[in-house]
């Protein structure tokens, strides 16, 4: 089997972090096929970001790609070129020659199929393939990226289809019960499930996206996170749900911040008119989270979903854009909320989880908004201000 | 009839660069339709190869295509975002988007044909397009660049294929008799023919290539030069031939630093052991120069050319590579050379002027070692020690 190798920008923020990563590249080349995925160089991403942001203040998502997908083309070049200087056999690929096709969705591009074929022929040739992560190509030739967490999901599409593993190297040492930056006392997890990892990944683990998970978990991907250049086995395997752990209900606490929470009141009583707010919401590529809708004591429907507050601009001018579809609503905005998400798929054995969290935050005195649950796991929002307090509690009671 | 206008890095060297150019190609494009060519930003190819040296001392001249590609992407897509900013509709594309088809050759890629479906599409929906210059793309989808001058080349390319005029603007106002930094007292030109504009680049002018005025010349494209967002007219216009100047003998003298000249002895009198050198540097990317042969005094063939010094250790390899091919051969290797050039379309029914010319060196005590000659210029190579009195005794004698 081969091996898929995803290295992330600080994996390659300058020329000597290039030169290890080539180095470690070539050891493990010895012993079998290997491609990397490559995101781009350190800051160059955000540095291209600003210079775009200076010169226009309604940029055109398809030029933003064009732009941004320089970065990690440069990655390749120079990541081979170090590689060729050890004296390894390597070729770059774009992600348009990798065989990357997208949808149109520029800047949230989504992966339709990869035609691996030069790959493969690069592969028999016995070279390491180095791609572009983060890239592809629509049908009529446009460059598009592929949106938060895209260069994970490059390497495990590539996994998929190659049928090779996937290790994602990044700036931490895997996944943890916890955000180590919101509760130092957290501990790695050694082992997960493609469901738990999905399910903190959706809910704010950011190590990894789900949309990556659930692609491994759809091609049974074996998936394994560690820190850039650390000692094999330090970081965290993701595998499949069959390898059931001991029966904790809890395995871990996701954090989800800036979230806003939207609230449409007065809505008839005609699903026509919400699955159009749903259209035009997705028209613009602007995810919803915590989805819920209840009926009032008028027989009108109360619709609530939270959005990334990233989105929210997005948001305020699809809105001004379709004011029929709004008419007569009541629209409330609450924002500088964050999600906390309690993960394990031991929960939906365990009754009473649900309780527990609760009575803790009301033990605390920490207000709590919205609830939405899943097989496994159960999510509410709390005011910026209790962040922290929350987070505390929540690990200490459930032992993260 | 549309315009073609083509800016330089320096030209596009910043952010505020950027935005004034746009805001003179909204002007234009008021009245006409635009299409631009841009390299890239300032600095940011001679950064990117400095990188790419640092990590590697034998290049993979694909993978620097891939890289440098990278900076005229990044032009086009900020120049784009500024001209939106303005209100203009504008659309960038890769040299790949634009249809530029090319050679293998990296590094140095010909092209063989511009596919501009996609451009005139865009003309026709009233956009600016924005394409990058200096790069094109492999029938098998590998990236490659054209080579010194190839932002030009690009340009003349579009105007041909699209019937549009052809403005370069650059760092410099124009075309000059002799460049100024060797001789302040040059005067610009207004016209000249596109046979003299090709001799002249040919022969070390610098301002622009050869092979960009010859592509011009072949389909008649009307070519402008001037200094990035100068007044209309103070440039140089190039025209066709059949617009014949005053009888002023010479036009221009040319400049070219860094020659070497390689000469070949004891050549057996086998014009097939030639033709097989010849394919071999042809091979290799090597551009011969001032190419000539004689018959020493056993009838054997004495070879000599010049090429580039940044071509010696290519062509130290080249001869390592071949042994047979150079076996029992004297190669002298001179370097160190400059090539002073003198052009006029008048020259060729002015005998005497390669008299002169030898005439000045001799008497200002100058040596020069190689000489040839076409239609409508002569060329020496003296020392580089001796560059600046020779130039100025020319430029003098034959008031330039």
């Amino acid at each position: 089997m081969g091996l898929v190798l995803k290295y992330g920008g600080t994996s390659v923020a300058d020329l000597a972090n290039i030169r290890a990563v080539a180095s470690y590249i070539r050891e493990v080349h010895a012993t079998q096929p290997v491609v990397v995925v490559v995101s781009a160089m350190g800051k160059t991403t955000d540095q291209l970001l600003q210079m775009a942001k200076s010169l226009s203040n309604a940029l055109s998502k398809r030029e933003l790609d064009t732009l941004l997908a320089t970065g990690e083309q440069q990655s390749i070049a120079l990541l081979t070129m170090a590689l060729h200087q050890l004296g390894t056999d390597a070729i770059s690929l774009t992600g348009s020659q990798a065989g990357f096709l997208t949808t149109k969705s520029h800047t949230k591009g989504i992966i339709t199929d990869v035609r691996i074929e030069r790959v493969q022929q690069h592969l028999q040739e016995g070279k390491v393939v180095v791609v572009a992560g983060f890239q592809g190509i629509t049908p009529d030739g446009d460059i598009t990226t592929l949106g938060r967490g895209g260069s994970d999901t490059s390497a495990v599409a590539l996994a998929a289809k190659l049928g090779f593993r996937c290790e994602i190297y990044t700036d931490v040492d895997g996944i943890y019960t916890v955000d180590p930056r919101h509760y130092p006392k957290a501990k790695r997890l050694s082992h997960l499930t493609y469901t738990e990892c999905m399910e903190m990944s959706a809910l704010g683990a950011g190590v990894i996206e789900a949309r990556s998970v659930e692609l491994a978990k759809k091609y049974n991907v074996e998936l394994y996170i560690a820190r850039s250049l650390s000692t094999q086995g330090s970081g965290t395997t993701i595998m499949n749900d069959d390898y059931m752990f001991e029966a904790k209900p809890i395995t871990g606490l996701s954090i989800t911040d800036n979230v806003v929470m939207i609230t449409l009141k007065g809505i008839d009583n005609d699903n026509r008119r919400v699955a159009g707010i749903f259209q035009v919401v997705s028209d613009h590529n602007i995810n919803l989270d915590m989805i819920s809708q209840t009926i009032d004591q008028h027989n009108r429907l109360v619709l609530s979903f939270s959005i990334d507050g990233d989105d929210l601009e997005e948001w305020h001018q699809l809105q001004s854009g379709h004011e029929n579809l709004f008419r007569g609503l009541d629209i409330e905005t609450h924002d500088n909320l964050v999600k906390l998400s309690l993960i394990g798929v031991g929960m939906a054995s365990h009754f009473g989880v649900a309780a527990r969290v609760f009575e803790t935050l009301a033990d605390a005195d920490i207000p709590f908004y919205h609830i939405s649950t899943s097989e496994i796991s159960i999510s509410v929002t709390v005011d910026n201000a209790h962040q922290n307090p929350a987070i505390h509690r929540l690990a200490e009671v459930f032992q993260l």
